[in-house]
């Protein structure tokens, strides 16, 4: 769908699910520092909400294949025109096909939850590989388009494949907060990203057109795409605190007399410390 | 060989071995997790499959090897004529190279089942090595040929090097699980993807051809890498369900009363667990 | 400012730094090698010192986002000019922008010190973020220029890049002397080389301009480049040497009786190992 | 020298260190392995090896400096020429300051062994380092050559790039013997196709010279790149079973009675595990 709602909706999947892991790696993070409830029923809290997260990546990935296929300008399922000897609307396939592969990383996720032993980072994998070939389509997708055109794209893939790498990193680094709150970030700035894309290419209040040609507009849409990590850093930072002092006023409340049965080992909390320190912390116990 | 038999043996080398890996991996895993009769019969059954493994690799690229030396249009073993002072049918010597490799990654497995200690990891940086050079070749082997023979042949490069990463990390993350699913998927991936190049340059039952230079051809086969994997990805999907459903049974009918003396220690099976989990469980268990 | 002083001034800031890191982290290195005084003073300290480093990063980037915007031919905080239908003064918004992304480094710097549990890594993750953006920006701002200054940006761009990977790499690898010596390095040489960019492109003494098309100038600025890194290794050298004097003698002087306390165990200073090693003297430990 | 000696002396450099290195970590790991005489009298051997290599290493460089300056076609120690408002033999010194970086990585490795305690890996990274910038300079060095001329040069950068790397990560994973038999092979793959380049570029012998522009010769170049490292793969090969089938001849006439005592631990040589395994095997034993 080559028009703002177009660009609206994908950018607001990103948007709605680059907030939600601002909260939710910031929630768990602080609530494992401060260690009041135990982290049994913690996890167990956390996965039924990993699982409502696949299911809803699942139906966002179905709304998205079906509104590119049956649009009023779409192929509605139909590939190859045999009349025409053409391929019919290969750009809405193109999109159908970035929202399958988040599907299997939905579906992916939801497998997890049942008996089948899945193998640990299995989800990584797959997100990894959806946001991949999210990339992987957009870069072969840009031909014989204008200079601003490919460019506002090109940036996007800067996101894109950053986020995919990340992401591929914590298969071997699971629940690596820093890695978690980056992805995070990666998934604003692509969500208001899409949402820049449109408001350029299709001005949606009827605007003036931009010049596609001009160099200064590629300049000024390379900061832009700056100042948008600026802004999701904003947010992150926003999110985190407000997280960190609900969470703080919570175990005030509740913790009471349990803080000082766990005062003993403050320095355990294990999510602040790298790889190498750890190894030396574990030299001088020895 | 530039016709489609040149391309349906390659690829046919390459399902068998994927197919093979998607069983393999998973019934390993499985069996792992579930704990019967334990490690040692296992590992040395796995062991004896690894040393088949091999011996069919190299048996396979000595095929490969003589097919495109002793092709009625091959070049019998013949490198430069001095008559016409060129070189002779040097496609053919770059797919023997290709089959070289493989075979010295073949003999590298089978050494590491003799006698003389071969540093752990060795397989998989031969292998890697092997998987690289394919790539390697391949990228030089496109000049000045038609634009879409030049893009399809690309987006097997980015299976080829995708796969050569992710095997020379095996050589750091040894029986990991996942990269081995992952090194089992791009390994379908290739090998129905060599089948779809033979259909599209050499269509084998005499059917139209494909415009080599139409760009909406392009994008479609752009796409259609994307299905293939979706494809490779739901028969890694069904072949791991099959093994586990088998392996469920074996464990139930022959596991029986020892199932309870190994209750305890469910959480232990490792291969559950990322890196740092691991070091956060140690700490708790301090 | 597109003159010598607007290379001079990020040039000093770069310069500044990695002296200041080429005396830090050889200092900590070499002092807990040592080991007189304890961990717990030297670590007390050093975190001090990482506090007013972060307030200075602030305030450096302050005054140059500042100079960037009020120098008397800069925007003054305009962007956009309605009469001329044009961006105002582009290139030094994206001065301001390089500065804005040092100075959220800086803020992370400070934050980590306030009683908000900021998770271990995320100030190195920002450092990262703030050199890859420099990096993205100077990549893109090199559109229409002549071959020389094209390439003596992009060689920058080598030490940047390198730069921002090997701070990632921090991020996991926390407290590694090799990568933050080798951050120093990479400083020191990004300081001189916006130096010399400035020397060659705006010759401060009126001096004859280079030619900026001849190849031969290109190919000395390529080994150039190499020879400023030369030089920074050798600054390097020179300040490990005289920190290591300075800490041997203090050692000799304050610690003598403790050392003998100290003796058994001066194997442990776990800095002198690598990942793998370590592993293994565990196994033979147990 | 741009003559078949200014490719014959580096060649022979490389080829010197690579067939030393494909002895020396063999015999190393077999050693180890074998566990006799132990580990001590073999690590204060092979430590004295290491100050000669970096000695050696010191003088090859200052050799080849020497040589490139002082031919009688070199620069002589000039670099600018005020009469010809030129540089002088620019090509001359790239070489001299590709030798540098291996001087400086070779007193590196003599550093560590003065009293002076630097951190471990410095070696690794400074020989990366003298890696990377002669890639980087050949990378810069082939602007205005014919096509063979550059394609040659271009594959010798897969060689150099690969190299880098892998030393880089031997820095984190020292002692990793894959990655130090990875190491040599390369180094012997970089001195034949040093000579490589040489006998095309500049047949020694009076033959006749290679067409420069013809595609055939480039494809043939690109194959003769893998069949050296097949060469390369084969020294390794032999020399490794040589290695070992000594070492085994000297650990049965003087281990004897000694092998018994060490018969209790043999799974633990600890070079044979990946480092997940190893962790695996911790929690078995735990």
């Amino acid at each position: 769908m080559a028009n703002f709602k177009g660009h609206a909706l994908p950018g607001s999947f990103f948007l709605l699910f680059g907030l939600w892991w601002s909260i939710k790696y910031p929630l768990r993070y602080c609530w494992q520092n401060s260690r009041v409830g135990g982290r049994t029923t913690l996890s167990a809290c956390f996965q039924r909400l990993d699982l409502i997260e696949g299911v809803l990546k699942l139906l966002f990935c179905l709304v998205g294949i079906l509104a590119e296929q049956f649009v009023p300008d779409g192929p509605h399922m139909h590939l190859y025109s045999e009349e025409e000897h053409s391929w019919v609307k290969l750009m809405n396939w193109q999109h159908s096909t970035m929202y399958l592969f988040y599907a299997i990383s939905g579906i992916t996720d939801i497998v997890t939850f049942t008996p089948i032993p899945t193998p640990q980072g299995l989800d990584r994998l797959m997100l990894s590989m959806a946001v991949f070939v999210e990339g992987f389509l957009f870069y072969f997708h840009l031909h014989g388009r204008s200079p601003l055109d490919v460019h506002i794209h090109s940036l996007l893939l800067v996101a894109v494949f950053g986020g995919a790498a990340s992401i591929f990193l914590e298969v071997f680094l699971r629940d690596n907060v820093i890695l978690e709150l980056f992805r995070s970030s990666l998934a604003i700035l692509q969500g208001t990203w899409f949402f820049q894309i449109g408001f350029v290419l299709f001005p949606p209040n009827g605007g003036p057109q931009w010049d596609e040609n001009m160099h200064d507009n590629m300049t000024f849409i390379t900061m832009c795409f700056c100042w948008h990590y600026v802004g999701a850093l904003l947010i992150m930072a926003i999110n985190y605190t407000v997280v960190w002092c609900g969470v703080r006023r919570c175990t005030r409340r509740e913790g009471g007399n349990m803080e000082m049965n766990l005062q003993k080992k403050p320095s355990k909390n294990g999510s602040k410390k790298g790889l190498l320190q750890h190894c030396e912390d574990e030299e001088e116990e020895e």
